[in-house]
């Protein structure tokens, strides 16, 4: 299937977010926010009172039907298709939990030699359909607006594959950094080609850019980020071709003048960090952001006041507004609206 | 009581921590760690298999023994006082709960007006005796090392104040900060004076140094950490004189240009920034740090491999060594060991 391209068809897609990635003059800065298909929406609640977080990621009528409803409620820039980043865990052989809510569990880390033994190396294609089917499906009900696909970064992979779950040290991940060095290149290595096979195996299904978040990079000394986080992500990256690619990671503070480096063509930016001095150091790359999401549940007038100082210093071209990590379960509704309309009546 | 020179005195006091805070040369970089008084030392879980934690935050024979058990053990440069951040919430009228493992719990958090209403501006001589008691106590003791005092900085009292425990996203004082800035600003006015008045009570009671811990306040935006947590802390620390004060912020790198602004003698780094490049940003004022705490659990080769890059990048002056955050319970004693035994054996 060749790359839907925004411009063909009937319909004309908003190119807003595109464009923004690519550096071009828009009309205004478009807006889409991270797990804007999400638990604070009461018609996804709904949705999930009849089926689990696992059969939702693995239905994709269902994923697709969740991913329309924050696009639709709206009138956002672009979509981003309901799935979850472990979802590559399974395809290389580990089973990955979400009962209970202490988030994601992997029963069986991977620590040892012959535990890496006994991953596999999937065709992508055959492993992870449901986001691919998702993301064609998106297109043809919503054809005017732009889909992103995403997928885990690989060390952020890493550390729930090796530590088993979310956790607040990763001293197993950092053990095996440490310990042995060869057994988390070649990881990173599998993670990597899975990671980039399966951006390009959404790009080939119509996302209109794809997102690569590296959660977790932010947890490691800045000499272990550039030994590997960063040749993963470069890994990653290379193999992704025809669509913009944004490199997203919490506490990028710390890395901020590397992530040129990792070949993406827009940062997502964390809200610890000050957008317009990001620019600066960051050079003529796009980015992506910031909004503390917690910003959320301040009163109205106080969300459009950050809203503004945002877009005042991340410029009019190059910019993609978005929240700083992804929006949280219990954010007010009426929050969301403020900060999307005050980006929306916003001209620089 | 006058403050206690480190020069006077039959035993002549190992100066090197104060000589490094002050930007003077000294023969080999000092080493000190934080929490080094703490659950990975085998003396430590023998004193609190009799004791609970609160027992011995407030019994200032027991808080010394502990206190002495690192030093005497690795012959460390500098000793910190055995006590809590959350102290000073006990001051002003709020109960700390330590059971559970949880973390601590604030069982009456403090959100309205009517809520401030109700704490209390202590004498803090009065409300907190134990530590200064210990910091005497050690001075007899153990004449030879420098003891440091310390507090919890006023937004991460805050945090605790108002969120009522650990949180992972801090909404309540956020919403604070958000919906009511003069509530906020008068609890942090209230906090800081407080803190600046218990590091000064320590001083006097004979602590070379202080270090004030922001553990949290790198959970702000740029713009808020500038509105809320800096002023809070300069307010703090111009209440203390006659020794170095330290200031320590977990997450440091958002904010590393503005920390001298702090007016703190010298900065505390977290390990998720590279210290030879904090240093070009922070100017001439000394550092402390800021080996990753993990990093301990490494074989001791690669322990020693990173203190060399740490003492490498810091250079020769200015410099106290340090972990970037708490020294872990479960940390090998060997891996302790492997990093002091490193620091000693360096030369620039």
């Amino acid at each position: 299937m060749l790359p839907v391209r925004y411009t063909q068809g009937p319909h004309s897609m908003n190119d807003r977010v595109l464009r923004a990635l690519r550096g071009e003059v828009v009309d205004r800065t478009p807006v889409w926010f991270m797990r804007q298909a999400g638990r604070y929406l009461p018609e996804y609640q709904k949705v999930r009172s009849r089926v689990g977080f696992l059969e939702l990621c693995n239905d994709s009528g269902l994923a697709c039907e969740v991913t329309c409803q924050p696009v639709d409620r709206f009138a956002l820039d672009a979509a981003i298709v309901f799935s979850d980043i472990l979802v590559v865990l399974e395809a290389i052989g580990r089973t990955v939990e979400f009962e209970g809510g202490q988030g994601p569990r992997v029963p069986e880390p991977v620590r040892s030699a012959s535990d890496v033994a006994s991953l596999v190396r999937p065709d992508v294609a055959e492993a992870l359909p449901v986001a691919p089917e998702t993301i064609r499906l998106f297109r043809k009900v919503r054809p005017d607006t732009p889909i992103l696909g995403f997928a885990g970064a690989p060390f952020t992979l890493l550390c729930y594959l090796v530590d088993g779950g979310s956790s607040r040290h990763w001293l197993h991940t950092k053990q095996m950094i440490y310990s042995a060095p060869d057994l988390a290149g070649r990881l990173l290595d599998l993670l990597a080609d899975v990671v980039g096979d399966y951006l390009q195996l959404q790009i080939d299904a119509g996302a209109a850019a794809v997102q690569l978040f590296d959660t977790w990079a932010g947890v490691l000394a800045p000499a272990d980020y550039l030994r590997w986080a960063l040749p993963s992500v470069q890994r990653a990256l290379a193999r992704v071709k025809r669509a913009p690619r944004i490199y997203y990671t919490r506490d990028c503070a710390a890395f901020l003048d590397w992530l040129p480096e990792t070949g993406a063509d827009a940062i997502g930016l964390d809200w610890r960090v000050e957008i317009g001095e990001a620019r600066r150091r960051l050079g003529t790359i796009p980015v992506q952001g910031n909004l503390d999401p917690v910003a959320l549940f301040a009163p109205p007038a106080e969300i459009r006041r950050r809203v503004r100082a945002i877009l005042d210093a991340a410029g009019s071209t190059g910019h993609v507004f978005n929240l700083g990590h992804g929006v949280l379960p219990g954010t007010p509704i009426e929050g969301v609206e403020a900060m999307i309309d005050e980006v929306r009546r916003f001209r620089i």
